[in-house]
């Protein structure tokens, strides 16, 4: 390993001196072998071990002391075979540590550099010069990677095996490399991600300098999270990554296709200015299937305007297509192509352009690549795309395109799905990083006794009215609620609060207080009450034997509204997770829901709500007056202060449902559980 | 033009003798030319024309008297350039019908057979010889493909190009592409098909014998249909091509690569008895992603039985991964592979396989290849996909599984896709055709009595209690009702009907009858109703000038149950299109809908309402009672009969809500609207 190590070193002609060193060996490859690193002339920048698990704690000590500031633990046999393992690298790290040493891996397959050149790596394969930094927590992907990107039409920058991660990690990478002057996009394979709060925050300045692409494997793990929650069971364990890639402005890939489909497309370094998009084609065919592909990936084709279609009619037949997908039909030879080409992207809305070539008998594939590059040239904000179908016909202007930075593909989805994330990006890079919300007054003294109480009783939920009592405390409205202990109390609280009231079993064991007749709606006299009182409390002690029952709860009903819920759960990575969704007893199968990890603004709350279905009814459907759509987003902020205020106690949330009255009327929390973490 | 082909016909090896036929010449390639096809010194079985558009109908009457059989007219200039070669079209057709000649075309690119050979077309390459056929509207997308294919892994056995479809169309290729014994599978690319009906007829009973893999462009099309109702709106223009491929078991993709992926998986021939699928993989990471796939497109993982890991515990290194993906980590040789590959296989319960490999340092790709193509062997029904992972390194591996017909992808969610198509395959294979269902006991002659009224009453648009009355001639519960047509009558009858009543206005042209006062529900006395029936009609004739106001429908309130939508919508292609979903005031923008096309039996009826969301709230949630699903679906085949026994009147027509009530008390179709092609 060591022996590969060092030949891949030397042969990628890295500029600097090189140490091999080996107990056992006094010249390796011609060059000098040192016994122990100690004995190296000078210090030391970055060490590559290769050695025994058990030894890299002395290699690493020996580092320490060569003033090594990076060091690339290859050696297996740590973490990931087991206690022992994670034990040796919890005391490597902390040597490393020690002595400001930064580590990268254990369990890895090193580092490449394709500009300084150096490879670092026991792969064989040095990859194409380019400008894609891939960084990858699975070897074998990267393995697989180098070996296809020799044949491959575009290059890298840097590739990095994280390994183990017992101290680099993405959040490092990204770190270093949003600033890389070789780097023009960030590529990462991830499994997981150890600080998601942090990653999130890197992440978003990152792509306001450069995109980054993500490939996150693992979606269908079984989420280990305790649910006992609406809020937790709709937040499957992949939601968390899903919504901190898209607040983060990361533009996730569901497949290596993609991924790869994706670098390419950023590689032309081009960002178009403007969302629309134009498509030339020589085949009506393929330009259905671009279209298709388009309203599927969410590419709006441009609309081409009077002008661009009376000068595309001065040298195009009468038979081609004007309107987009512009078709130049079978028999365009380059120069047609081109002008067709030069003339739609100047239309003035267009931001970028797809062109497709099916070889037919007068095709010119290579001199119409060629018109391409040139065409790109004048439009040098417009990124252009090319799709050149075929084999071999097509392969020489393939290589046309791309030794000029023109992504090509094979096929039109995937020539769309490269213009999706080109306009995606671009929208990113316009948006403004918004600046943290600021706070709302709510009393969080209040809200802190009531967990305490809580707590103090030994409890992690939270009894109806104490659940309401803080949401009142967070300015979120509720129906008004008071727990009586006996028939007298509830009654006399029933006509202080005025009728018609609701009667509730308040026991933290028993869960579903209807199917014990422990609920009681639309009561309307004090003499109701208290008979109702006493059968609730009949009703719930002889049904859930040893249920602790606190009392009956007393609460206003309130008039119907539209029903939404909105919750709080908390995701082991990244912490809190804020929700939106239909509510009721549509909640749990309609799947209506949207996400985002707080803090989150009043104009992010109105974006998770118009991610939604549900707000086409909240909107006003068939002439109905629109709901409080404003007061629901209030809601949403409240819920993300208290979800940070109280991020280590509070587990889970549920409001729902949240009955949402017409607009100017707001909104009300009508159900309220909370768990607490215990 | 007619060179090229003529030369693709000699250089193709056709064994048959061919005739040039060109006026202008007496030789051409070496062969003897005729001035005239009647001049051919014998009868001609196939002829292919490429002469001027103005020409093919002469030639057409030769092909007639040389007891032709088919024409593949190459030449353009037909329907494609407008109404005059539309018409130049038709008359080629008649000509043909008259002589009882089949034509392929006009404006196609030909056809190509590899088994005859036959290359007759003007495309320079032959295909590969291999088992696919690939049939395609677009002429552009076979010569991509005939360019690709040169350098690919994988056969074709016939392309046909249909172009303008004049007359031999898919539902003939299918036909004849059933029984062929050369072709394995059948490839569809469709921009449209004529005969929607025909064709899910004929699929149907062709996918009993071989898969047929459809790429249908377009799906983005703005849907030219009138829409009058929900069931027409949420029907958007694709809904009936995906719900008629469904139902004829045809296997959709959604782009070119998707095509091929499916193409190579059915070139194997395997299909695998059983559903679940078993990962063995060199690395981890590859692993997961495939997992990720697999719950993506619904391939499900096989549990690993306690014997089958004891087994592989026996040869597989302890950090290995015993349950599925099997991971046999990246030093595993080829025997290692061999044994875990063998070893699951071997599970009675799994039913195919998929091998990843990633190009390690120990790996041995080529070997390796060749262990899994010896498994297979050792499994013949259990399909084996693999995905070698890389480049150069794994090249020569690819050929080897190719040549031994082992389908091979670059990435593992290309082989979760093959195996996700061979699954389902196997699935329609098993699933029994399905018998006509029974025709219920209905009054047609009443519903046809309904209709004809309105007919002559010169409207197209059913009035409450008409539609209240077709619904009853089919069985399908309403709500009592009665058109009034005075307060004293509306008094009288609601009397009759029992309290309360709903009163609503009845007039075509009140579309939102709840906006204009029109409505009032909850009307529980005689004097009341006579009260209402006069504000009704006041409001209505005040604010909807114009408004021809037959009276007011007094029907019975019905309890609330839960809310679905039943409709009918009509499809210019397919004809009737039934559909389910979520109804009320969440059918319009929840979108929760299911669809079929006529007949339906009850069982499909229940698989419709089982492929929605809103089926988890009517089996009951929460400890709730289920709802009557057996009466919804009872609905849905009554609305299934009146479909096909009006197909041509009703257009459109919406049950919307039906209230559906605890199981054994049925459901009731609350309002209805009807409405007629006119």
């Amino acid at each position: 390993m060591g022996h590969v190590l060092l030949r891949n070193v030397i042969q990628s002609r890295y500029a600097g001196k090189v140490f091999p060193v080996n107990p056992k060996a006094d010249n390796v490859l011609g060059l000098t072998c040192y016994h122990d690193i100690r004995e190296t002339p000078e210090p030391v920048d970055l060490a590559v071990i290769a050695v025994p698990a058990q030894r890299v704690p002395d290699v690493m000590e020996g580092c320490g002391e060569k003033e090594t500031k990076v060091a690339v633990v290859v050696s297996a046999g740590f973490k990931e075979v087991g206690s022992g393992g994670a034990e040796l690298e919890r005391q490597v790290l902390q040597i490393a540590r020690d002595h400001g040493i930064r580590v990268v891996g254990p369990n890895c397959l090193g580092v490449i550099d394709t500009h300084t050149p150096l490879n670092a790596t026991f792969a064989a394969n040095m990859p194409p010069r380019g400008n894609i930094a891939l960084v990858s927590q699975s070897g074998a992907l990267l393995t697989a990677a180098l070996d296809w990107s020799t044949t491959q039409r575009f290059g890298f920058s840097k590739i990095v095996s994280l390994g183990n991660k017992a101290d680099v990690d993405e959040v490092d990478m990204i770190k270093a490399l949003q600033d890389d002057p070789h780097t023009a996009s960030i590529a990462l394979y991830v499994e997981g991600i150890r600080d998601g709060v942090k990653f999130v925050e890197v992440a978003k300045e990152a792509v306001k300098k450069k995109p980054i692409t993500v490939l996150k494997s693992g979606v269908t793990e079984a989420g280990s999270r305790a649910v006992s929650s609406h809020t937790g069971s709709l937040a499957g364990s992949d939601v968390a990554y899903e919504t901190a890639f898209k607040q983060a402005g990361i533009l996730r890939v569901s497949g290596i296709e993609e991924f790869y489909v994706l670098a390419e497309a950023f590689s032309s370094q081009v960002i178009p200015n403007l969302q629309d998009v134009v498509v030339v084609t020589n085949a009506g065919g393929p330009g259905i299937l671009a279209t298709d592909a388009c309203e599927r990936h969410g590419v709006k084709l441009a609309r081409m305007e009077p002008e661009i279609i009376e000068e595309l009619r001065r040298f195009l037949p009468a038979a081609a297509g004007f309107h987009n997908p512009v078709d130049v039909l079978g028999d365009a030879r380059a120069k047609v192509y081109s002008k067709a080409i030069r003339t739609v992207l100047s239309q003035a809305s267009v931001g970028a352009g797809l062109v497709i070539l099916t070889p037919q008998a007068p095709t010119e594939p290579e001199k119409t690549a060629t018109e391409i590059v040139k065409a790109r040239g004048l439009f040098p904000s417009k990124p252009v795309v090319a799709v050149f179908m075929g084999g071999p016909a097509v392969a020489e202007a393939e290589s046309i395109l791309a030794s000029a930075s023109v992504p090509c593909y094979p096929y039109p989805e995937q020539g769309v799905v490269a213009l999706s994330a080109l306009t995606r990006y671009s929208r990113e890079l316009r948006r403004p990083l918004r600046p943290r919300p600021k706070r709302l007054k709510v009393d969080k003294e209040a809200a802190a006794a009531i967990l305490e109480g809580v707590e103090r009783g030994g409890r992690i939920s939270l009894l109806g009215h104490e659940a309401k009592r803080l949401m009142t405390a967070y300015g979120i409205h509720v129906p008004k609620s008071y727990l009586a202990s006996n028939a007298d109390e509830a009654g006399r609280v029933a006509d202080q609060m005025g009728y018609p009231v609701v009667l509730k079993v308040s026991s933290p064991q028993i869960l579903h207080k209807t199917d014990v007749g422990g609920v009681r709606v639309n009561v309307n006299a004090r003499a109701e009450v208290e008979k109702i009182f006493e059968e609730i409390i009949y009703n719930s002690g002889r049904l859930v034997t040893r249920a602790e029952i606190f009392g009956v709860e007393v609460y206003t009903m309130v008039p119907q509204g539209r029903e939404v819920i909105i919750g709080l759960t908390r995701d082991p990575q990244f912490g809190p997770l804020i929700m939106f969704g239909a509510g009721g007893i549509y909640a749990n199968f309609m799947k209506d829901v949207s996400f985002r990890l707080p803090p989150i603004s009043k104009e992010e709350a109105l974006e998770m709500i118009a991610e939604t279905k549900i707000q086409t009814l909240l909107a006003g459907v068939r002439g109905e007056k629109p709901s409080d759509i404003e007061s629901v987003a209030d809601v949403l902020v409240r819920v993300s202060q208290l979800a940070l205020d109280f991020q280590d106690r509070v587990l889970d949330m549920d409001l729902n449902p949240v009955f949402v009255y017409e607009e100017g009327k707001g909104s009300i929390a009508v159900d309220v559980k909370v768990t607490l973490s215990g």
